[in-house]
């Protein structure tokens, strides 16, 4: 199930590379990575990300604006989105930086509802 | 110079509130809040979005995907964008969530190198 909807993604975004479902201490759920993306390291790239993600919601409690829904960060080799699933969880997609940053959003936003009951 | 920079950023975006240019150290080098945006407190955001563009560096360094260039990230009450200019500086625009975010990514894009040789 987290697989399928993690392929969904990846494969459904131009450029897309890899997917990650993670919970917020860094430990993978899930991961897909396309035969295509040359053995990229998704779990190295989502230990990386936990602790940006956790750096962002102590931010954004600080600045009391409410709960994190969505990162990107974007370095001269890749782009990674991040969906914040609920408190525990959250969703991560690499691709080049030449790919399709809008639609990667787009399936992060309709994927992410649909695995909120299995991981409550 | 730099707040009519941020000023031309913030005043461009639909939706901008804030501006600010800042050193990886937090410290602030100047900002520019819009006078309708309710006295938003643009430097505590600066000061907890250094936190995170410094996690973001060290993750991207670890995972050797080259520099960062720009970061984004949207809770409930606020949008912010970044935009790395150099080692030592980046800018940064807060915009109420359903501001012009490509707007904002395009001002920052076109703003950053005009400031890049005050700054080295």
């Amino acid at each position: 199930m987290f697989k399928e909807a993690l392929q969904g993604v990846v494969d459904g975004t131009d450029g897309g590379l890899a997917g990650l479902l993670m919970d917020f201490e860094g430990i993978p759920v899930e991961s897909y990575a396309r035969d295509d993306s040359g053995g990229f390291d998704i779990e190295a790239v989502g230990a990386e990300v936990s602790v940006v993600v956790k750096a962002i919601q102590r931010a954004t409690e600080m600045l009391e604006a409410g709960e994190t829904r969505e990162v990107a960060f974007k370095s001269e080799k890749m782009v990674t989105l991040i969906r914040i699933i609920n408190n525990n969880y959250f969703l991560a997609l690499t691709m080049s930086p030449d790919g399709n940053f809008g639609k990667g959003r787009f399936m992060l936003r309709v994927t992410a509802p649909k695995l909120v009951d299995e991981l409550s």
